[in-house]
């Protein structure tokens, strides 16, 4: 499993769905960081057909509080609009931790204040556009990541 | 403009509406060949609140014939599942155009047999997803691009 690909409070469900579609496609595993904006319910999955998401290894944390605690001695990354640094400079490692925020606002700015040093953002050229679709963002790091690591 | 993004019977307006953003962040044109599944009308795209599709280069064909009577004399690559070759050895030059083909089927294989050899792919990792997101798929192809003229 190469990278850990973690949402922090996701809002929509279908960004999340894709995300774990491409989660799996690029064999990383998935941590999702409560509150959503949405239910996750099995019924939900499989009308959506999401019947690949029971391949998916996805870890589930009450807040972002227990998702350090439980990986508090893991490399991380994260993902803004607010640094300069593009994400082709990530220092791609296994295992490395992907972290992105909430589609409305991204990360907060506690994280991002807490993590200066390491965040890095997605190039954009238009002034219309504030931010990419975070499914499309994740896709865009997660395989600059593979395509490092296998060059 | 570096890149021409191409969906070929584009079947799910939140894609095409992801894409839209995709191109405009990316500095792309879009181009849409018809039948699509969906209707694209000015107040759906309002209610979607993509605001940002007035500013977007967009050219829809009627036909997979008017599109390329209308593109004969540009330099076009095919992102298939077909293929064994991975995106990456694309042959990035300003002004290529990307084709993608529909979410549920993609390329014809009328198309992927008259272009066999300029087919790319996206490598994926495991047997149980057939596919990525086409949105996901057009943005790490679009960003490989952008990398290579950047670097």
């Amino acid at each position: 499993m190469p990278y850990n690909i973690v949402l922090v409070e996701p809002e929509i469900h279908t960004n999340t769905g894709n995300i774990g579609r491409l989660s799996l496609a690029s064999g990383s595993n998935l941590h999702l960081v409560k509150p959503f904006g949405f239910e996750i319910t099995d019924a939900r999955l499989k009308r959506a057909g999401l019947d690949y998401w029971q391949h998916l290894d996805v870890h589930i944390y009450e807040s972002i509080e227990e998702f350090y605690t439980k990986n508090a001695d893991k490399k991380m990354v994260y993902l803004t609009s607010k640094s300069q640094k593009s994400y082709t400079e990530i220092p791609f490692e296994d295992e490395l931790f992907l972290v992105f925020g909430k589609e409305s606002v991204g990360l907060s700015n506690e994280i991002t204040e807490a993590n200066s040093e390491v965040l890095y953002t997605i190039p954009m050229f238009s002034e219309h556009i504030r931010s990419l679709n975070l499914a499309n963002a994740v896709s865009i790091v997660v395989y600059e990541g593979i395509r490092q690591l296998n060059s």
